[in-house]
C-alpha cells in the first residue's frame, strides 16, 4: 500500500501536534476527530495521522477498541510497514545490546523506545519471546517472527499472551509457539556471574525479568561475606548475584513456591545450594516474623510487585513501600545496607525516596544513600515518556 | 568538655525541631535565637542545640560568620567530639569504600552524608587531600590529620584549602601538608582499567574527582572499536576509560593545557598514547568547529563544569546545557551514543533531562535514553538533602 492510499485519522483542532512533531509517541482517543469512519477501522491496521490543518505527521497503527488509539510507527511517510521494516528496527536494537552484553539475554525489544510500539521481546540465547501487546503487532506476528529469526539467528520464537496491556487493546490470551519449538525444560540464563533458571513457557509468575541487573549487580559489589536477606525473591534475583558476588549466605522469600523452586535450581546450577535457603510466606507476615526472631542481615533487599501501579493507587501504594521498609530496617546489622525497589509507575523517584526514608526513620534507624539505579540499557526510555523509567532501586547504609 | 558545660544555641519557637529530630543536618543563622552572646562564640566550637522548650536536640558545631550557623556533629548529648569520635567516622566510611573498592583511591569522606559536615576527604593510595570546609574541622585538624593516619595507613595527608565553601565559612585559602611530604610528581590512580594521573598540589584543576567513576565504567562498555569524543575532558576522564573499554581512538578536548598534559601521561602509563589525541580550546567553539568539519564520532560525552550553580543561575544554565546538546548531537554517527553530563545543584534530572532533549531536537535528531547515572557510592547523599544528588549522567542512542 502507498501512503495515500491509507485512511486519515486526523487530530482535533486544539489537539498536540507539535507533542507528535517532537517525538511523542501515543495519541489518545480524545485528541483525534472520530467518526463512523474511523471507530470501524481494523484494529491494528496502518493510517496517516493528519493535523487539523491536514498536513500528514506520521503513519501509524490505529486501534479504535483502545485508549490509545494511535501509534506513531514512522514519521517518515514514504516507510513500508513490513518485514524489512521489522528488521531493521530489530538490527537497530540489536547493535546495542551486543555491544553492551556479553552472552544474548537480554530484553531485544522494549517497546516504544525501541520503535516497535507495544511490542516486548525477551531473548534468552535461542529462544525468543514476543508480548505483542498492541494490535498492530498482532496482524504483523507472522512477519515480526520471521525478521526475528533473520536479524538474531534464533531457532525458537514464542509468543507471550499473558501481558495485562492486552485486555486494553482487546487482544486473546492465547500463547504460541511461533517458530521451532518450546524449550521442554527452565533455559539457564548466565546474569552477574550466577544462572538463573527461567520458565519461558510457565507465564510471568516463573520467567525472568532482566531489568534489575544492574541493581542486582550492585548488591553483589556489596555482599562478600555477607548473609543476605531477598524479600519478594521471584526466581532468585538479588539473592543468587550475591551469592556470586561471595555472600556467606542468602535467604529467599517469596510467595510463590515456583518460583523458589526455580530460584534453587538456580543455586544448584550455580554450584552454591549450601549457601542458598528459602522460604514460602507472605513477605510482611515474613519481616515481621524476622523482626521478632531478632534476625539480622548485612544485606537486605526487597523488591516487591508494583504497589502504586496507578495514580488512584499512589497513596496507599507509598503506605505499603513505607511499611516494607519499617518492616526491613530492624533486620539490617549496623553498618549494614539496606536495598528498596519499585516498579511502580505512579510512584516516582522523590516520593519512593521519601516514602522509604520515612519508614527507616520509624523503625529508629538512619542511614546515607550509596546508590540509585534504574532499569537496565535494555530497557531504554523514550526522553518524551519520563513514566515509563517505572523501576527504581535505591540502596541505603544503615 | 562535659555537655553541660557547652554553650547552648536555642532555636526560635517557629523552627523546625522536628526537621533536626528527623537527621536534617544544618540550621541556618535565621533559625536561631542569635544575641550578642552567642555571636561572640568561636567559629567552630561545640555547643548544644536546644529546642524552643529548652530540650537538647544535638551537639553542633557553630559558626557566627556563616548561614549555616550549626552544624549537627551528633544526637548523642554524651558524646565526645575528640580524635576516638573522628576515627570512628572514618572507620565506618573506610568499611564501606574497602567494600566497594578493590584498590585505595576513592573519595572515603563525602561530608554530612559521611557524618562529618563540611569535611571531604580524597584518598589516593597512601596519600589522603583532607578539605575541611567547615570551621569546626580546622579547629580539630590535628586530631582530625592522626585519626586519618591511624584508621587507613595512609603516609602522607594535604590539606586542600581551596575550596570556595572555605570563604562562606570565613577560613583562609592556605594549603599544607598536614603529615608525611607532598608526592612530587602526579599520583597514578587506577580506575576502570585506566590510569589517571593526579596533580594533588596543582589545585582543583588538575586534580582528580572520583564521582564520575561509574559513568566512565559505562562509556566504556560502549566504546569497543568507537570513535569516541571527550569534550570537557579534565585530565581524561571519559576518553581513558573508554580506550580501556576498547576505543579505536579518543579525542579529548579542554581549555586547560596542564589538565590535558596530565591526560596525555595517562594514557601514556596505560599504553593507549597510540590511539589518543588532545586539542585545547573553548568547547562551544571546538563542538562548532567539529561541527563545521562534518566530524563523526560513535561516542561523545560532555562533562561541563556547573552551568547552574545556584537558583539564580538555572535559566541561562539550562540554555547552556540545550546548546552543548545541540552542537554535539550532529557529531554522534548514526546510531551511536550522546552522553551528557551536569554538576548543577540547581538544574535537577528532569529540568537536564528537557534541556538536553530539546537541544537533541533542534540539532534535528532523535533518541532513546539508554541509562541515567549520578555520583558513585563513595559520594552518598544524606535522604535529607536531596539537592547533594548534584551530579547527573544521562546517555542517549541517538
Amino acid at each position: 500500500m502507498t501512503p495515500s492510499s491509507f485512511p486519515v485519522v486526523r487530530l482535533k483542532p486544539k489537539a498536540n501536534a507539535r507533542a507528535v512533531r517532537h517525538g511523542a509517541p501515543w495519541v489518545f482517543d480524545n485528541e483525534l476527530v472520530t467518526d463512523r469512519r474511523t471507530k470501524a477501522l481494523q484494529p491494528g491496521s496502518i493510517a496517516v495521522l493528519e493535523d487539523a490543518e491536514r498536513n500528514a505527521l506520521a503513519l501509524v497503527a490505529v486501534n479504535p477498541n483502545s485508549r490509545i488509539f494511535a501509534r506513531v510507527l514512522d514519521r517518515d511517510m514514504t516507510a513500508r510497514i513490513d518485514k524489512a521494516w521489522l528488521a531493521d528496527r530489530l538490527t537497530r536494537a540489536l547493535e546495542m545490546r551486543a555491544r553492551l552484553y556479553d552472552a544474548p539475554f537480554y530484553r531485544l525489544i522494549h517497546a516504544e523506545a525501541d520503535g516497535l510500539p507495544g511490542v516486548v521481546i525477551d531473548r534468552f540465547g535461542d529462544t525468543a519471546v514476543i508480548q505483542p501487546n498492541a494490535a498492530w503487532a498482532e496482524l504483523l506476528l507472522d512477519e515480526l517472527a520471521d525478521a526475528l529469526v533473520d536479524v538474531t539467528g534464533v531457532a525458537n520464537v514464542l509468543k507471550n499472551a499473558s501481558g495485562r496491556a492486552r485486555t486494553l487493546e482487546g487482544l486473546d490470551e492465547d500463547s504460541a509457539v511461533l517458530r521451532g519449538a518450546a524449550p521442554d525444560a527452565p533455559v539457564p540464563v548466565p546474569m552477574n556471574g550466577a544462572t538463573y533458571m527461567a520458565d519461558l513457557t510457565g507465564g510471568q509468575k516463573t520467567g525472568l525479568f532482566f531489568d534489575q541487573r544492574p541493581n542486582h549487580a550492585f548488591a553483589a559489589r556489596l555482599a562478600n561475606g555477607a548473609r543476605v536477606l531477598d524479600v519478594f525473591s521471584h526466581v532468585g534475583g538479588f539473592a543468587l548475584a550475591c551469592l556470586a558476588g561471595g555472600a556467606a549466605h542468602a535467604l529467599s522469600v517469596d510467595g510463590s513456591e515456583p518460583a523458589l523452586e526455580l530460584a534453587r535450581a538456580g543455586a544448584q546450577a550455580g554450584g552454591m545450594a549450601d549457601r542458598f535457603e528459602t522460604r514460602r510466606g507472605d513477605a510482611f507476615d515474613m519481616l515481621t516474623a524476622l523482626g521478632d526472631e531478632g534476625a539480622q542481615f548485612d544485606v537486605v533487599i526487597c523488591d516487591p510487585p508494583a504497589f502504586a501501579p496507578s495514580k488512584q493507587a499512589l497513596e496507599a501504594g507509598l503506605r505499603a513501600y513505607e511499611r516494607i521498609a519499617r518492616l526491613a530496617a530492624p533486620l539490617v546489622a549496623p553498618g549494614g545496607y539496606l536495598g528498596l525497589c519499585s516498579c511502580s509507575h505512579a510512584a516516582d523517584l522523590s516520593k519512593f525516596r521519601t516514602a522509604c526514608t520515612r519508614g527507616i526513620g520509624r523503625a529508629g534507624r538512619a542511614g546515607q544513600i550509596i546508590h540509585t539505579g534504574f532499569a537496565g540499557p535494555d530497557h531504554p526510555l523514550m526522553p518524551q515518556l519520563a513514566e515509563s523509567g517505572y523501576l527504581k532501586a535505591l540502596f541505603y547504609r544503615l
